[in-house]
């Protein structure tokens, strides 16, 4: 492997800024949760209802603290990284624009509440200054043993390829939205997601020799190592039993954040299985979603204080359809069981890649 | 007076994304209002303290529907103005991501109420993809009567510019959220404010041959004309007397984007002419902000439920010494007075402009 000494350069800076950013957040959540307190801006544990634990003000919507060092950091990372490349601060302004908004928005759904048709209909907003900057590609390659059936290598997609991508930002940030309820779940299978794309980008840096596909996927690593190293500082207060709770916040802004690595790293097919889960979850959830069954307010396991184990529910979730499969379990086990489950979709995504490699395309 | 029918047409059709801005502005804030006033999110009036209105709870922070209106038009402008011309394309991305993060702190702020020293730090964060994004000269012109004393016509200052524009950013959005205190002052300073950026650009524009300086005043409008529409909105309830107060969303975005425009425009100079009653406010402000004389919570005037007037307090504020020099005044009509005096530093402006063009650069 042989990587430009200015890109390795970069890549260090940025990893030296993400861990600084760590310990900004671990430092930040206790200060915040006093003031989100003060404003009355908690939940209980509704998995711990009937014990002690079940009636404490658990702090909401740490993921404002998150959110806010990651800007800090990316905005602070463009002065080491200042090229007179401007299509790479136009990318870089616009995800930044995208991400900001999309902060802004979780953040006062967290405090208003506002109605889910908005919350449909700005995340599409948000995500329209990263399409508008988007300087790639819109073409698809023909998988090889297609090509003699089609007839070209090559497909230009056009604005449908814009359309697909402003879709899967709308999907990123509400799927890893709706796959929650658990202590630990949110941020968890968003440390998982980010360190998979996190290995995926070395590794094709590693591998490939042409500058704009390594400034592609370098440009992921600057946005994806602030997300993973902010996020676990958050998962140590996240996880069971939580001291905090994250809120649409951070939902919102991790779900964006994926979203924009994956389109202007160029790698969404592949962030596409990495969610595999999630898209599992959404399918699940699709027919209460779309009112054919009727939607409770949350649509979480019953617990039982007796015996501290959950019990899978008939709503359509993946966290009901494991504990359906697995049997009952304790919160913090079917947490650690599905981000296992997160993980491994992520190793198999690996490993299709390795076997498609070249006969694919 | 001879335009580009392209800027012509990028201007109007800014012009009717505005004159929407406006409607959805004014349709959303008693939608609004019922959401905030929800999460406790209110004011009493101190300047109505004793009377029946003083006790009637105010929805506080309605500056985030005009924020979040301000950046779905700006959003959808991007499409009619799409240029290949990516120099443009980050400097308005930087833009949306510093007046969006503004409004991000700004909200934060009025939800939370971060300590002070966090309100002076975080907003110069802010404007930092602003600087990065700047591509303009960083040149002064030397004033004709100097140059034979300096010896040249035209110094780059380099960093130094940057700076400057630094301080700009975080001098306008704080002097206007402390030029504050009456129904209708935040937004009316605002609504003038734009209103004379709106006819200084306009006026550049039509004397102007050079493209490039036209651009980069339309630039100006492409930001001013929404915010100048959402703030009329917004003023509609916010004039004497208060049905919403703005909160600190408001004061900061509208500060941002003053800042932007003028830096981004290249007029930044005028626009601390514009500016001067912020500027005589800061500077009878700065004993009490500095610590030497000490300074209370809030430094309003003193209201008397009898006669329904305000009087003068020794408190550094432009609002009080008006009332000092004037004598007693009702809320509105002081408010009325500060407006005017405003306009005429405007007027003011223009005529300096006049009289010195040619013989001063
Ligand atoms: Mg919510
Ligand atoms: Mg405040």
């Amino acid at each position: 492997y042989e990587i430009d000494p200015e890109l390795k350069g970069s890549i260090l800076i940025n990893a030296g800024l993400s861990l600084f950013g760590y310990f900004a957040t671990v430092r930040l959540i206790p200060v915040a949760s006093r003031y989100v307190l003060r404003r009355n801006l908690f939940g209980y544990d509704i998995n711990k209802k009937g014990t002690p634990q079940g009636s404490v003000k658990v702090p909401e919507s740490l993921g404002i603290v998150v959110g806010i060092v990651f800007l800090v950091l990316a905005i602070l990372f463009q002065f080491s990284n200042f090229t007179a490349d401007s299509n790479w601060l136009v990318e870089y302004n616009a995800a930044l624009a995208s991400i900001c908004f999309m902060i802004l928005l979780g953040f006062v759904d967290d405090v208003l509440d506002v109605p889910w048709r908005v919350k449909l209909i700005l995340p599409s907003f948000a995500a329209l200054p990263l399409l508008m900057a988007y300087a790639g590609h819109t073409t698809i390659i023909i998988p090889k043993p297609l090509v003699p059936y089609i007839g070209i290598e090559i497909l230009n997609l056009g604005w449908i390829y814009k359309l697909y991508m402003g879709l899967l930002a709308v999907f990123c940030t509400n799927s890893i939205n709706i796959h929650a309820g658990l202590n630990g779940l949110e941020v968890g299978q968003t440390v998982v997601i980010a360190a998979a794309i996190l290995i995926h980008n070395i590794m094709q840096i590693g591998a490939s020799k042409d500058p704009e596909y390594q400034q592609a996927h370098a440009f992921s690593i600057y946005l994806v190592q602030p997300l993973l190293a902010t996020s676990l500082g958050l998962l140590s207060y996240n996880w069971y039993p939580s001291a905090v709770f994250v809120g649409d916040t951070f939902t919102y802004f991790a779900g964006m954040t994926m979203a924009v690595v994956g389109i202007l790293g160029h790698f969404s097919e592949t962030l596409l299985i990495f969610l595999l889960p999630q898209i599992l979850n959404f399918l699940l959830s699709l027919p209460q979603l779309a009112g054919i069954v009727p939607c409770p307010r949350h649509r979480l396991p019953r617990f039982n204080p007796q015996t501290g184990l959950l019990t899978g529910t008939n709503d359509g979730t993946l966290v009901n359809f494991f504990l359906r499969l697995f049997g009952r379990k304790t919160e913090k086990s079917l947490c650690i069981l599905l981000l296992v489950f997160q993980a491994l979709g992520c190793c198999f995504c690996f490993l299709l890649r390795w076997l498609l490699a070249g006969w694919y395309k």
